[in-house]
């Protein structure tokens, strides 16, 4: 440790003359060690990358970007992503700002067991919360998961004699709500509306099991986001939705990609949109 | 090649009984060459990564995915960035749609010449357009470059008895206009206001140049975005912008960022934004 | 312009204590555009990504960076992947070293017309040319192509009543020969060995008959380097070869990978391998 | 749980007609959570990216990828990079195979505290161990972290009236080794050789200090892999090592990047070179 006995002059501090207001400033691709509560199964240790912003006054030059780290370190241990409000009015407080801004992305495993021979597995979900709290202190949260499933093309087997392509596709559900969700919920939503499920232990009845049913249960792009819309119309909880589709067909190198976007009461303000 | 004889059912043609309008459906991440028109220096060969969808009434299983990159085809040779609009109307007549949505993002080369020596070196910047077309075939398009700077820290400078944490930083910016803008007038707005500009080619003198005039130039990731929104603001033919600049530190391994968003005519719908 | 008149110490010219030898140094994740002479359609136009290393003697303390783009410029607008070796000696006498390496990754575009319909499309391969000269300015090249198809799984089909899973996969072919080889030679090899190609624009006679193809055709990830290896053996005038292919399950998250790699010579050196 | 009675033939177990063997097959880019051993703090929990690979014998079809995973749950709760050995001849037995291959990348974080003031943060290394075990049950590893330093240039500083330009610069030391050696120590290792260590928190007199130490102690991409080099080249327990410099220009947009590689007992197969 070494004494700094003279005080170092603080810049950002200052006065700005330029007269403009910043929207968000702060830090982002910060990857940090968290310790996530989830249902059931207790805590989960993941990884997230993290961003975090405040809005800045016209009158400051500058926020103090150290902070923001602070007062992650002090809730990274047991994060609660249904009580987000918490860390972001201590970074709103923290940093003197009126608004303040949290992005977290991560991984989250749940445990699947193969839908025959019942072998366990682990799959990864990846996840996205992003929340918001401003001037008066109104807390507003997004939450995202992408899903991987099996899309079979109904065209396909529709005009083939015989099979049909399919292909790993990735769906992500965007939603706002009054009520805690808990990610399992709409990942088991999303999961049970493809061709079929993934998982990442499949024994020979498994996978003759998941073909056959695949085959059965043949989706367009437009049919995953359209009967995942009609799920997610019908959860009350849930005020705004965003749910889209992408399909790595395995006839093309590009995708085939739908979405569908709906606010259930028109006050989803833009800035905030994912 | 093989005789078709029997005419193959149209699936995604037929009725859907679901009732659920899709915002957007297409293809993405297709990768393809294209020839830009570009200010001065006559076409230039580029490779795009490309987004193309319509949307989707609730009457129709689906829409007709080979025909977007048909489209594409007829139009790939000679496209002008400032006139996508009859692009994105072909899109909307040949897949029978109430509107259609391009987002283009490729990268683009100048050559820029080193300031002291003047020695030649192609530098590439990220561009995006995405455009586009509603029911009333009114054309929307957003133009968006991200350039490289080096930003040097006013308070490492102020702090230190000698040097300057400095960094390579990347500057998006995006925006909607009255009237066509030429990507270069952009790209050179932004660099003129970094620490100091970035080149691919720097011998000795030029070395000392740059070092010196970002030690002369210190900027907070504060500064870029104020500085780019005050000219911006100055140019009446930007109806609307969103700045960006993301500094990535040499002293951390996550990034520092700013954003700053002002919509002049407070028109810009949401479903849009960029 | 800014005259500089009192010339400026080379640090890099100076002597090193230190007595270390430096295998490569250089520089890397340049993107330039380059043109390249091709099969039968001319000179493409494409944007490589670029990495330019010479070996340093312990005697030097640094090479000269700039320079590395100053030669490239002068090769860019006609380089002839078949005779990369002008550069390459180019490079060696321009930074005084005793060997100079070369990587230059791009996408090649092909068109290629539907199987039935004959629709055109343009489709891209990402490709990869790794070249050095050494002391006794002895040229060695090693080119790789990635190419997209489709396999379809034999057990998938054998146990299940109807269906089978089926894929995007990524073939990967490296190889070192005595004469030019055509990247379109080796695209061409491997696209004739998957469960079926892989087109941009399929009409629905067009899907038909890839899915049937597909069907009829089940290719196992150990298929796909199996068959591409008993291909690439018989042709003479490759020496070395190394044959990937990674399949995007869509039963799965995670890929199917094999590799087989085989030096008919016995004399590829351990520090070339790709 | 569906019953299935009659057995499900096993194709992969089926022999094959072309008499090719193959070097390598398995699964990759499979994500799974692991918990790692690690010197003094305890276990750490981390999210592995997973290759598993066995080789395949000429009279096999196919391998069994579902044992992979199966493989690989049973070890992923107690993980020990220096004791792998255990879980490559798990995979070689259970997959019946002459050879099995192992790789595991993953973030690992440490806590370090900011130079003077002492204020803790988290950063994160990324991690590799490589290893594979032949057919006479000799196992080999290879280890590689990638440390995050500043490097400032001495040109810069030599020729500038003031200032230096400088920047983040990503290190990767492989090595093999004839003794455990904690990842921990060869962080500490490269972290003390850049022109200042990298912190996730840094206040004012933490920032004066790094950036004083930077300009203090200048350093060419060729002085990071040469003072490396000589330190490992010191360490008898390392037998083999391959160091690389990338250094994140702070005036370019391309990185500069050097590379040396060293092989003390001239025994490392090409085949396995990281």
């Amino acid at each position: 440790m070494i004494e700094t006995t003279v005080p170092l002059p603080d810049m950002q501090n200052s006065a700005d003359p330029r007269g403009i207001d910043i929207t968000k400033v702060g830090i982002r691709r910060l990857k940090y060690p968290v310790v996530l509560g989830m249902r059931g199964n207790g805590p989960q240790h993941t990884i997230a990358t993290v961003a975090m912003y405040v809005s800045l006054d016209r009158s400051f030059k500058g926020t103090h970007m150290s902070r923001f780290v602070e007062v992650l370190n002090e809730h990274r241990r047991e994060l609660d992503i249904h009580d987000i409000g918490t860390l972001l009015r201590h970074m709103k407080q923290r940093l003197e700002a009126q608004s303040a801004y949290l992005e977290l992305e991560f991984p989250y495993f749940l445990e699947k067991r193969a839908p025959v021979t019942g072998q366990p597995g682990m799959l990864h979900y990846d996840c996205r919360v992003k929340a918001e709290v401003d001037l008066d202190d109104r807390i507003r949260i997004c939450y995202a998961v992408t899903v991987p499933v099996t899309t079979l093309c109904p065209c396909s087997k529709k005009i083939s004699a015989y099979g049909a392509h399919n292909q790993r596709s990735f769906v992500t559900l965007n939603w706002q709500c009054t009520e805690s969700i808990w990610l399992e919920e709409m990942i088991e939503l999303v999961e049970s509306l493809g061709s079929a499920q993934i998982y990442s232990v499949l024994k020979r009845p498994d996978e003759k099991y998941v073909t056959e049913y695949a085959y059965d249960h043949p989706k367009f792009v437009e049919d995953m986001v359209r009967d995942i819309t009609a799920a997610v119309r019908a959860d009350d909880r849930i005020t705004w939705f965003r749910v889209e589709s992408e399909n790595e067909e395995s006839i093309h190198t590009h995708n085939a990609y739908a979405l569908i976007e709906e606010d259930k009461l028109a006050g989803c303000p833009a800035a905030f949109l994912p």
